[in-house]
């Protein structure tokens, strides 16, 4: 596995809540697009989703271990976990953070990212789509 | 036309300065990578460039009469324009903010924009292949 | 069941520690009062608590995907827990936030609540009575 | 009489006025219900309302000298009104803030009570019924 | 009566006091120019005056009940009065904020204003002229 | 009359609530203390207490139009009430600021006082000396 | 010319974009108002607009140059640039601000404005006949 | 001796420098002032001087040692010395913070003082009178 | 058990990442050196990490069921987690705080602990010898 | 050319307004003295002026392609431009920021530069012989 | 000598004032204290304290000439020493920040340490042990 | 002597210490090159350093006295002195703030001087050469 996509807290639901903000795309389409995204970019690509914190920096752990990229979608707790953030600055090999709404235009306490600083990039509020940009700019990297 | 990449103050001298924050691709380099993008993309795309705010507002103005949707980076006025918000406001087809630095990551003041707030999305830190995931981002909502 | 009342992190140690903030009541106190009430009002309630984030957010997701209705006393994570609140967004049926102190005599940091907004209100500082009267507002919308 | 319940400016309009926040119930109806509940409850209450700050530190004071328990809501003073607070702190018995609207959900400015730390307890967006919840909160404690 | 023009605390002493920051012209004066501009724009106006907040709110209530415009220079409690925000958020008719100095340039908590908010617009810092302003306006938008 | 001493909001209730905080001289034994050293000092005072911040202004009113020197503690509205400074700003004659406890030593919102800068003077925590203070101090500039 | 009418970036644009936020009124009609009421009122005016801030600086240069009044509707700019207001500092004549909007109700980075400080006065949220205001308001004075 | 009154850096300078802030009393007239009113009183008192922060901060200690009252005026140090504030607190006798200009009403770092929180009243604004108001209050609290 | 050394988030993979902050002691080796000062004191000493918040407060509610004195370096958790702070309020026996890192010499979000005010002391900067410190202080105080 | 003196909005101006802020040497004189300092260095220097932000950078980006040194008083743009800040950031020869007033002991938005950050020193208050100051810097760098 | 013990204002009070804060140990037994830690683990120390701001930065500067490690208890300059932070900046041997209180969880001024970023450790709270963890330290990294 | 160059703690030890910061000048050589340049421009110069703050009063005292220039580098006290400012306030004679290290670009607590508004004007990050400007300045403005 050379690219691990972790989503945070309540993205299971994806599609079942709240379409106005999110889009009716389903947690399962979520998985499907970017899975056909990665097969057709050669990347071995595993997706995750978990609303423990604690799993949630296990597997982050296991990508510094493992050298593996991270596509970290971390919802709520983008804006509150130093934990999640000392975690993933452990992560030598590239990181990037994806939010599916534009969370620089939402509520001033979403401006604020505990991730952003130590990822590479990030990228808001193109939907389902962010993950696709994500993964393409990985292989741009050369990660596969 | 369908999409117009605005690029504002001093990014017309990419690649000639400061290459550790912002690469060694040049300015004439990031012109020619994203019309290759946009033509494997079948989109109808022009590049511009300006030091001059008032030059860069009439192009937001000339792309909200035209329905032509907008790639922007407006580099440093990002944190400082409102009147670039409000001309922004006024384009009614998708706008894509693009950085190529991890603004979220650098001086406080760069993680407020004012043009977030009027855009469908950001992508910041991706490098030069930000521009490339603004275009596909675009291609996937239609726009050619 | 058409209510849920969930309740956050040490508050199972209810009465037996600080009562000079939580009052002697024990949690297994509170859960027979709050089913005493309950059942003379009619309602088909569950008393639940933990103190996992994670278990919280399953059962406020299934009471969004059941719609029954919330009585919610976060505890410490009122304060501090983004992902709560955009579970507890999702939910359609009415959500009572509960406090057994009064929170906004308390420290700075207990005078906000990421729940409040995603509330229909708050009741706090009536000690254990808090709970019955979210139950008795729950019937008098009629959730039974 | 052993309770008194206090409402503020602007709330003898209750009804007339901006339904979408704060319903159609008029402050006759309000004042019926809170007798109707006071009844039941076998408490002996007297319903007042003001747009005069003075005649209302004229009603606390009275409140402090006979014993009387106290259910304000101070409506838009709650959030000023320092000379109330000072007021309201020399009642020994029970103090219970009550708001119609659900105000830590609204303007910042209405996030902070100058009352909260001086009552034992605050009721907020449960509508006209968080007047009732106050008054059995009361009989909970005995007053009678 | 289709406009009244309410003057908060300290102006019935207009032109008597701090002629430096004011005017020359007395309140008398004031009444008399509103008057004239009134008769001259074909307006049925009442000018009043009051240094009891509970006095202005009855003004307010009865201009909301009646469907009558307010011109409002609220004096100091522009930016300290909720409840006379609230009451003239119940007013549907227009509403102007006037003030006689230029408030934005004074001292900074002259800078903020409850009534703004609630107001159409604003003018301030044209003397005993921002009332002929208020009246024209509300001509111009065809209250008579 | 050369000299009046104002008291604010709750003042009439010296010594009957609070005494930890405000001692148990009453407003009366106040009253008394007051006259019997501006007899000492060959003052003529007027000592004055009122609820109603409209009463209060008129008397301020009143000092402005007859030269009368003033002594003010404004309790509460020390720390809110603009229109109160802007009443005392049109007062010629020396103003001297009272405060029974030290306001400097409390709750951080009464350590703003809106009066302060249109004062000659502040004396606080002084108990009720603070006003013998101040006719020594108004005696000692030949105010009598 | 007496009187330069000021206009800052985008409101060239006005009635072709965003109608609900600033009316149908197009540019052009505008200007024709504005020459209306000035010939009524035997003004010698002036209107212009930019959307170069360098444009506009020389426009107050010259003003402060030639004794000329300056009505300013500095749009975006109002709220960042410190050029403009020091140019402003320079005009001796009458400098009027205007707003189309109620710019205090709206955005809080609205709220400021750095040409308030140097302005006579300020008209907010009056529309277009904000303008108009201005112009009678320097009639009032004799500018003509 | 029964007090001690500490003048803090620059006070020794009284009346030489920047009169029209401080007067045209000297320190050595106020020296004579303090010394007469204590005579007065009947009070053994000491008047010191220092630019020194040790030779103050032993001084205290040397009050609080032997029980002697302090009257201080720290001049620019009360804004900044948390050493000082340290000192205070260790004396029982009663503490009166003198400041000769009304600090309340000058610069912004003027308003807090780290001395307020460990004295038992202030006294600001009153010229060199406020020195006797210290003693004077002193001797109303029996200190001779 | 007289004392539970509790680790937070992250710490179990000390010593194999970012060893420029953390050093190169791995977390065995910072267990055996605990166990072995333990030892040497005669101290009953258990070391525990976890990555799940509800592990560590269970772990909490242990030691305050058993009198156990608690050594705790809630990394990340430190800053944010009000839920740690409320469990550790309940621990009679003596809590030590430990930060291997000077927390107040990183970002400044690292400068607040919501464990500092319900701990006895604070020990951050001395490296893995930080605990020994604790363990130190423990049985000075006659912990073990 | 070894330096370039780079004036920015309103400078051109100097001399013909506010001369109380800005002394009488008119613009001419300043770049009379600036030319002579500089020949008595035997430094090649051009002094510019403009009102175009864009002009600005456009000198900027052509000192950092010559390895020009640069003097900059940014005026107003100064405590606005981030865009100007990243154009000096490009400069790799000395850049010493300029202001003829005082700038720290004026307005609080004054006291913040931009520049600041991207310069070698800054020299403010010395009127125009800061021009002086920094021409004698550079030579004393070697800067002919 | 290896070591400096420098205690800061007031210090030298230790015991004889207010123990409730900071124990009955006399500044006598500290020292003893620290002499027989000292002698226990072979360290050559010198224990000075200090009420003169100038002496304790001769002693750092002393120490930065020697090469001499230093355990720093700078008292109430610890929040408000700019000098004596950067004379600590000077010294190369590790220095140690110690506080007999729990700083972090007693006044918020107090919450700020311009020492801890350029000490190595901070240790806070543990009372006069404090002194002894940072010896312990000390020898631990081999400094005797 | 016309003119006193007065340096402030820490500031004797120029060139031994932190040479990437301040430079390897040492204090003798700034004292020699001060000196010379003196000589040259006919000013009597006198140069002192201390690390007392009462000591740094007493010679601004003299400076104040005698109607001598300052030229003051008050290093770390720059920041925090009050008193220092208070002393600088009473001199009359040009008072020239120097800085070795560009101040402005450092950590924040150094963006702000106490010194600056009663400060002619500053110079900072010239490195030694600052002294000169300001010897410069003063020859310019004619004190020799």
């Amino acid at each position: 596995m050379s690219i691990v996509v972790l989503n945070g807290a309540n993205l299971g639901r994806l599609g079942s809540r709240e379409p106005e903000k999110y889009g009716t795309t389903t947690y399962a389409d979520l998985v499907a697009r970017i899975e056909a995204v990665a097969a057709e970019l050669g990347q071995d690509v595993a997706v995750r989703q978990t609303d423990s914190e604690a799993e949630l920096l296990g597997w982050v752990h296991e990508a510094a271990d493992t050298g593996t990229a991270v596509v970290v979608n971390a919802a709520g707790w983008t804006h509150t976990s130093v934990v999640l953030r000392d975690a993933l600055a452990q992560v030598d090999a590239p990181v990037v953070e994806v939010h599916i709404t534009n969370v620089h235009a939402r509520e001033p306490f979403r401006h604020h990212s505990y991730v952003s600083a130590v990822a590479d990039g990030v990228v808001a509020g193109l939907g389902v789509f962010g993950y696709e940009a994500a993964l393409r700019y990985l292989a741009d990297r050369g990660v596969r």
